[in-house]
């Protein structure tokens, strides 16, 4: 990647329209416009426009959407933010570590984060690819919707000042697979482990969470998911044939 | 520096008490607790406190001072931040160059934020020994002082905590599958395609050689081998109970 416009900033839910604005002046500071907000509380608001002190160009180009699965429109990349370690199986980063990773990026990438106080829900959660873990005070880890912002768009901003060298590249006429397309590959994979009774739906275990976790990770080609899809079709078929 | 009891913050005649209140907040997440403050316009408040939304004992703890020399007693390096470059000839530092020279250094360092709108006076600055500058967008520098004290105390942290080369750790009880038991997986989807008639061996294209630098770039786990292995091998049973 070699600028701030394919970074996008998605905050859920916020509550306090005052975050929003703050968020937006620690956007431009580093240099970022591109944000998204699910369903805010409030807003438009004179005390968004008010903390954003000169960044409302950012605030009025603002997307709305309905959820967060829609505001990942067009993503491949998708970090979630958190103090807190979940439960949930997602590889994590340090801001550096995930600014490092999104230079070397080709893809659209969005930076998720949640509500003021309980964050993103499990369900969003499993939207994401990757943690992003700002180290803190482990006593008093509470920072704000805007610092947080501000950490890991700074780190962002001082990973892409240096000269890149991308560990891999792009085949010619590829790309990476989007977000939403790979979610259809996990679900459509799901069905087929069900079909093939690999995959009990009343005892999950944490087989689908793996399964999400290795796609996240793996940085998938659109020509290699159409492979896996290519092949489970081919499963299916078969199945149907021998039937 | 082995700890965060060294280094000391210092704000200059801060007008908002908002500010001095994030300023603690911000301290307080990164694990820093030593605030100056000279001649703060507005203080105590409650405006402060109610920013500070926890870290009131470092407000409570916070020293005031009637100068900017009196209130650098005992320090030895003291770092001026300013988002311009100023006609003063100090050595200018990028924050991390800053943190990682603090790591280095045995005594007292204290880091100085200005007034809001006018910043540290020439006077002030020769008070300094070092300019920390934040890298920002050349068009819109105004990060403000809780924001510029946030990411000088995350540099520091994070050159306190030993930097970790990884960027998603392995879980534990898991490893990395080994490349022989990769090879072997990527044998058996091979021979599973074939039954699935999705691979034709006399039109092979670049399917193996896709699917191999699929598996060569996503460092799979073992577990996750083990779900794919398991999957393929349930595929194949269902194959032969309805053959």
């Amino acid at each position: 990647m070699k600028n701030t416009d394919n970074v996008r900033v998605v905050l859920v839910s916020t509550s306090l329209p005052e975050n929003i604005g703050s968020a937006a002046r620690a956007m431009k500071t580093m240099g970022f416009g591109n944000l998204y907000l699910v369903k805010p509380k409030n807003f438009p608001s004179q005390d968004a426009v008010a903390l954003a002190s000169g960044a409302d160009d950012i605030l009025n180009r603002a997307v709305l959407r309905e959820n967060l699965a829609d505001a990942l429109e067009g993503a491949s990349l998708v970090f979630a933010t958190t103090a807190r370690s979940r439960h949930i199986s997602l590889p994590v980063s340090t801001p550096r570590a995930a600014a490092n990773d999104i230079r070397e990026y080709n893809g659209k990438v969005v930076i998720v984060f949640g509500r003021e106080t309980s964050g993103l829900s499990n369900e969003e959660l499993r939207l994401c690819n990757r943690i992003i873990n700002i180290p803190s005070n482990p006593d008093f880890s509470s920072l704000n919707i805007a610092q947080a912002v501000q950490i890991c768009l700074y780190e962002i901003r001082c990973s892409l000042v240096v000269e890149t060298k991308k560990s891999y590249s792009i085949p010619k006429g590829d790309r990476l697979a989007l977000s939403h397309e790979v979610r259809g590959l996990e679900n459509y994979l799901k069905e087929v482990m069900r079909l093939v009774e690999y995959f009990d739906p009343a005892q999950p275990k944490h087989l689908l969470e793996r399964i999400h976790r290795f796609f996240s990770r793996s940085e998938l080609l659109r020509s290699e998911l159409q492979i896996i899809r290519g092949f489970l079709r081919f499963v299916v078929r078969k199945l149907k044939q021998l039937d």
